[in-house]
């Protein structure tokens, strides 16, 4: 324990830095593309996780709130820039031994990005690329764990909200849109019963004009009516 | 920065406890009764936040998973013992300036009990007491923020899951049970919709015996079908 520097204060406890863990964000950042989601890995280059991957995170330090954290790790280790990706908070997670080296705790993000970007690979040696979520490479720490908590979240939070903006351009059609829900959820949709639905929700308007330089027939142009991310109230639940 | 103890693997970042923020939980702790939702809090004896009050928490020391940090407070704190309470994590808070004397993530979880236990009051100096959430005294840090948002997210899962159970005896009669909804929800129910709904959501089963000793007449006893926390699907989504 640290010297008390106030001994007229005995009963108050001088927190020992070296007694508490470590805190960290990780953040599992999805792409939807061509029916499969994909998210960004780094691989580790030292032991005792050599060779195996890991989510985008580190350290948050002294001046960060956990989101600027998030943003800034994002950043520069994928090199996707803020105004492309929209963050939420998912799980914090601790076991003990979840990192052999020391005890981390770590507070984890998804992320939701509309483009599948080019990521930066050269910062710190690194190797980072994008994995379907299919086939993942080994992953270090409890990373498994935590990708596929995360993914059974995500799913719950696009069934309650409008958070599945995240995963599409400004404009969309509702063909692409039901894409997107069908990559996420993992599951086919009838079309009628989509459109009925998205209807209900009352989450996307019509831009009154028509995608073009398609090969299908034009079709109507949808955004999402607000850009905040609301939950879904889906019925009157009493 | 710490020296780096390994020259040989220049480019691994030894991590700088010093620049990494603390790192803690608190509970905000509900009972329910007589229509009111309660929570403990502990009074500060000392600056900057002399005379307030703060909920139950502390840093997590090395050896501890979030979880058993969270009980082993809340036992100490408190003086209720774990197998008389159920926990549930919330949502981790971490501003830049949530605690004016050092940067301090917290870690935010909710806890039940089914029963007003009479609270330690002399570990440490300490003075801890039961308060109505209409009637909270002067909070220090950002308690009043946690507090407002955990009650939140407890009327969320109390919709979605059979969390509730937490609140209630082992046994109870569905106007014991319907008292505590109203208490949570802060809202009257309509008994016969209560019933209807309760029976759709099978959470409950009969236990084939009457409450005796009441001035009313004798009320048939339920009890929680599942001891697991588990979401309730009320309605097929898709």
């Amino acid at each position: 324990m640290l010297e008390n520097p106030n001994p007229q204060m005995p009963s108050k406890a001088i927190p020992d830095r070296a007694q508490n863990p470590f805190i960290a964000t990780d953040s599992v950042i999805f792409h939807a593309l061509k029916g499969k989601l994909y998210i960004p890995l780094l691989q580790l280059k030292h032991p005792p996780y050599q060779g195996m991957w890991k989510l985008i995170g580190g350290l948050i330090s002294l001046d960060q709130s956990i989101e600027s954290s998030v943003i800034q790790q994002i950043e520069n280790k994928t090199n996707i820039q803020k105004q492309n990706f929209i963050i939420d908070q998912v799980y914090t997670f601790g076991e003990v031994n979840r990192d052999i080296e020391k005890h981390s705790i770590s507070i984890v993000y998804l992320a939701l990005t509309h483009q599948m970007w080019p990521l930066k690979n050269s910062q710190h040696d690194m190797t980072v690329k994008w994995f379907p979520i299919t086939e993942l490479p080994p992953l270090a720490y409890d990373h498994e764990k935590i990708i596929k908590f995360t993914i059974g979240r995500l799913q719950a939070k696009v069934r309650s909200s409008n958070i599945i903006q995240g995963l599409l351009p400004e404009e969309f059609t509702l063909t692409e849109l039901q894409q997107v829900y069908e990559t996420v959820l993992d599951k086919t949709i009838d079309k009628r019963n989509f459109r009925k639905k998205i209807s209900s929700m009352n989450i996307v308007e019509s831009l009154k004009k028509k995608k073009t330089g398609m090969q299908n027939r034009p079709a109507e142009l949808y955004r999402f009516i607000s850009k905040q991310i609301e939950t879904i109230e889906l019925f009157s639940r009493q």
